[in-house]
């Protein structure tokens, strides 16, 4: 059998979707009125003193572990730890303070823990975050000796006056993109699957980019003009819309495809699937209502690149790309 | 070859100490310094404005989740999940408030992972928490199909005046003990190894107690005289020794035994090896410096099961149960 989406390599997302809505009616209980409305769900947001506010985020590297475990290169999956967590906050315009890691494991092998533990730091150095606790769990027979997973847990910080919800991200609107590294840690139980030599295997354990130091940078120098953020993370372009399902995007500009994303579309994966999958390129894509040009120029100094991508258009849940449309919005 | 300790069991808690020697060098920053001490390093704790501190912690339910797995009863899980996470909150003297979950499994099933957040839910009731958030990872390969892994995060809040750092535990204090309802989340991969019986091993499935009510009301009226708690979690009794390591501790009158440890020692697991891996009827192990009747009457009143169980000694690591001398302190 050829594989040729997601979900043949064995993770549905419609599934994932029909879980979320099995939990409405578990999870919300009254006291979450107490959680303020943040952009696109990427982060809980709970005033804790007055206008100030923790941010709370949780995430995996998912399947990039057996990659780590493949190639015994396992620092690379401690800095995406970080960096999808701490991703993740600043797209609420929270500054990431705080991490813990959970790190469960059939047999704790002290060199690969240490390597994990010393890119979770290494992340963190990059992300201005503390690496302030952690579990680690010896779980023979739920682990495969050598195998392991990774839970990362972040705390940010934000006043109310400096939260991102994404009502603000409007049609007319200039989208800037920041590139990607790679494939970040998203969709590799595809992209492992349909990738067969090792050169374009280790090509994935590229880390993810930590965006905070020129992101936060931006988010101070254009407060009033940054009105979105998105990390095009797992379900790839489709994070465009957890800013404002209202709105949809005319991305006439994308970024360059890096050489993974070619090896990708080469396997026979259709477009459409490969947009919904990984970020092509695109690690976080930015909304502005005024001076894109010097956003994107602010930007691009700090040594990542940044572009103009596209336009925020009225119709709702569309999005086109190099003048192709797509469908790309769940509901 | 029959297994008679934890070690032999597959779990190694010399390896895991080694580990965190290992760790030190790495993930000691400068910015560590900003964490407040913290009894038993039970959670970090963290000055967010002025007074006002998080305190911060991560855990998951060990191999218990194989034995959910196996009776297909996975509520129980859940509430386990919140359990360990909110009962090490309330030893630096820190309300729970906020909590997220990772739930990473082979295949994601609906019914099985409805059921798993029920008892989240069910957990951050008793706990006065609130489930903010959580990451549902599909991954195949890592996960065999129907199995899972959960890691739980918790916030908790607490002001400097309030916070237990454990250099108040003295020797001549008095040691109230609060009845566990039987295995809790540890131990479980030497347990499921030696009882056979699936009355026995459904009778592990039993929830942890969470203790967040009880104890929390207990801080409340009695702020000066309570000056330790110990979670009675991995590691059982040398739990006792993370609050203050210069002292030592006379249990003169342990809490009954449960049927589940009764079972455990009847397959010839050493008394001494039960101590270090099990928490053996105690959950919680209170230190005060008077007033030590009206505590436990206090605590009794909650429909929890507290008692006077001995006195904290100056011979710094000893431990006597009972009139019987252990050597539970790994240093």
């Amino acid at each position: 059998m050829t594989i040729q989406s997601y979900e043949a390599a064995g993770v549905s997302v419609e599934q994932g979707d029909r879980f979320v809505e099995r939990l409405k009616g578990i999870s919300r209980r009254e006291g979450h009125q107490k959680l303020l409305p943040a952009a696109g769900g990427y982060a809980a947001v709970y005033p804790i003193a007055g206008e100030r506010c923790v941010a709370l985020t949780t995430d995996g590297v998912g399947t990039k572990v057996l990659l780590a475990h493949r190639y015994q290169m396992h620092r690379n999956v401690g800095i995406d730890l970080v960096a999808m967590c701490a991703n993740d906050l600043i797209c609420v315009g929270a500054q990431p303070t705080l991490f813990l890691d959970y790190y469960a494991t059939g047999k704790l092998d002290i060199e690969t823990g240490a390597q994990l533990i010393e890119g979770i730091v290494e992340g963190c150095d990059q992300a201005e975050m503390l690496l302030v606790g952690g579990e680690t769990a010896e779980m023979p027979d739920v682990y495969q000796a050598g195998h392991y997973d990774l839970a990362g847990f972040a705390v940010g910080e934000v006043t109310t006056d400096r939260l991102l919800t994404g009502q603000n991200v409007l049609p007319g609107q200039t989208v800037i993109g920041l590139a990607s590294s790679g494939i970040h840690s998203n969709g590799l139980s595809l992209a492992r699957k349909i990738l067969t030599t090792d050169d374009a295997l280790m090509r994935l354990l590229e880390p993810t980019r930590i965006y905070v130091k020129p992101v936060m940078a931006a988010l101070k120098a254009f407060p009033t003009q940054i009105t979105g953020i998105a990390h095009i993370t797992g379900g790839g372009w489709r994070n465009l819309f957890r800013l404002n399902p209202a709105v949809g995007f005319h991305i006439s500009q994308p970024l360059p495809l890096l050489p993974v994303f070619e090896d990708i579309l080469s396997k026979g994966i259709a477009a459409e699937e490969a947009y919904k999958t990984f970020n092509m390129g695109l690690g976080m894509a930015i909304t502005v209502s005024a001076d894109a040009e010097r956003i994107a120029e602010f930007l691009g100094k700090s040594g990542f690149t940044a572009q103009i991508i596209g336009k925020v258009s009225a119709e709702s849940g569309m999005m086109t790309i190099a003048g192709q449309a797509f469908t790309l919005n769940p509901s």
